[in-house]
């Protein structure tokens, strides 16, 4: 192991950073925000992998565009995963999940669609990307393009130490050369197109899609994201089933998001929508309350493949040790159309306590 | 001003209890539950009028009632208003809030309703009513039944220096002698009769009401409520403009709510049922979206009727005082029909103060 960088030393020191183990390699992952550092960033072997930064939200096209970007800005689809960062190491590729963990199941399916050249010509490349797909084991569902499996997306590049991310010509390049996966890109825009930006986006609303993420083409410029009417009831239709688990705010946020972007893309509520949206609240805790009842607890179906066996079981281990080990169970894992098919339970631990205690006559005080 | 009982002076001594004033009467109230008695317990010229008791809810009728009841109890229409204590102190009328404030516009109201003459008889009788309909200062809408103005509902009886309601077969004899307006009763039923109080919640959900509460007859006797589906999607759709207000679990524990309901009656989810429930989410919402891009402020207008203006004059400084002088704003005070009526707006600061940011396109994290 190399020296470790300052930042992190003295994060370890205040219990801000922590060491984690994959197989047998140590790395040091900050748990926290520290000192301007997102949280996820790693050191690995001395070398930093920084934390993917937080993106804030506009709920309104116009005003936001006007106010957080004086520069050009691209418009890239945004896409309903999980954010990965990919990376080499002593010939191996690696990779992290938003919170820094090496992520077992991404690290295996690496390979699956990112050419390994890349790392070769680039080797302190770092690829921020997103796997997205019904069969990944943190999210329930996915983008409605992904029918099985799941898929990935190169949004962003980093190089190892920096926090700065690569220029979007040279990221082009780069994908274009690798035969990258990428998200839709919608081009180059100013605030001024804020209603062929909306045009964007309504049409993504009406494919189904979630959103846009909008970035300003600088090392550390803004970005910011804004999503479709339809992404706000799938949300809630994909998350109503751990209610008692989300933050209040999780359903009124997203609720208020729908108002205002109707009301800026002149469109009344129709009673489609509201079916839908009603639908959404009720269809995933109708399905808890069933689980329930079947099985004494509720819980989540997760399903993936892997290429080695070993990573499935780590990838067991990673949850247990994370989640509690009651409430993760694996179900599955054989070989399956060239893959390790895991399969596993979450249970969702609250409502089922809450569903427990309601379902004997308790009282509640509200 | 007579001895204050030893309960009071030491929960003024820490702080639980407040001195407040009614035009140039003073009285204690009890700012916190204490020692068992709660939040809402006034000591009025050394006499104590105890705090009306927090009612636990059950989410399933079958194994609440098992659970909570082991001896009869009575069944009777839960009423949506706001819950009053009305009670007589040298030769006057007054009513308290649940919180324990006299109420400047109940206690105006009160003679609309209530005979005095059971004052005469009863000098220190207690009576617990709810105050319902769409003409009142603290809640938005009201029963579908009361179509204006307001009505009373007397549901429990006290006697000052007690928290002991009294028995049913009192209530019940003193409401009749003397007139006095009640909610409906269902009768009298054990836990086994479960299928028949369903049977009750089932008929008032059809006709858009809330629910029922459930008393056994004993002085400090278990009591419970349990409430309609309906009710969720009505609860839902008056407040969603105060989304952002109110406790994060508003909206979830009342879609759970309705789950488990449908789920014991053995109902499932129509598109009816999504659309209202949708509806009731997005309409209110939107109307406040509207609101604030005309008046720069989300409002909600209230108006109320007094027989002596003064009172309306004391309930705007009461509201002021509570809520901010900022935030309640008189829009009409003059008479008609034989009433003073007072007009009002109140503010809706957390959602303003959002708005303002979201229309100004201020990033969100989340």
């Amino acid at each position: 192991m190399t020296g470790m960088p300052p930042a992190f030393e003295e994060a370890l020191r205040r219990g801000k950073a922590r060491w984690e183990a994959y197989g047998d390699r140590r790395y040091l992952r900050l748990a926290d925000d520290f000192r301007g550092h997102p949280k996820g960033a790693v050191c690995w072997n001395g070398l930093v992998v920084a934390g993917y930064p937080h993106i804030g939200r506009i709920f309104r096209l116009e005003q936001g565009l006007a106010q957080q970007f004086a520069a050009p800005f691209w418009v890239e689809e945004k896409i309903d995963g999980f954010n990965i960062r990919i990376f080499r190491s002593a010939g191996e590729v690696f990779a992290l999940t938003r919170s820094g963990y090496v992520c077992p199941f991404a690290t295996d399916r690496v390979a699956d669609f990112v050419d390994p050249q890349i790392f070769e010509a680039e080797p302190d490349l770092i690829l921020c990307a997103e796997l997205a797909g019904p069969d990944n084991p943190y999210t329930q569902g996915g983008p409605s393009f992904v029918k099985e499996d799941v898929e990935l997306f190169v949004f962003d590049m980093m190089r190892v130490g920096s926090s700065d991310f690569l220029p979007q010509a040279e990221k082009q390049d780069l994908c274009a050369r690798y035969s990258l996966p990428v998200p839709r890109g919608f081009g180059r825009f100013v605030a001024a197109d804020w209603e062929r930006v909306r045009g964007i986006v309504e049409q993504l609303d009406t494919e189904g899609r979630e959103g846009v993420v909008i970035k300003e083409d600088a090392p550390a410029g803004p970005r910011t994201k804004f999503v479709t009417a339809w992404s706000v009831v799938y949300d809630i239709a994909v998350r109503a089933a751990d209610t008692v688990e989300l933050p209040g705010d999780f359903f009124t946020g997203r609720i208020l998001r729908m108002a205002l972007y109707l009301d800026e893309a002149g469109r009344t509520v129709d009673s489609g929508l509201e079916r839908d949206l009603g639908r959404a609240f009720l269809q995933g805790l109708t399905a808890s309350v069933e689980r329930f009842k079947r099985d004494g607890r509720v819980y989540h179906d997760f399903r993936c493949r892997f290429r080695r066996r070993e990573n499935a079981v780590a990838l067991m281990e990673h949850l247990q040790a994370i989640l509690g080990h009651t409430h993760v169970m694996q179900t599955r894992l054989e070989q399956a159309g060239g893959y390790w098919v895991l399969e596993f339970v979450k249970e969702v631990p609250k409502l089922t306590g809450l569903l427990h205690q309601l379902f004997r006559g308790a009282l509640v005080e509200d």
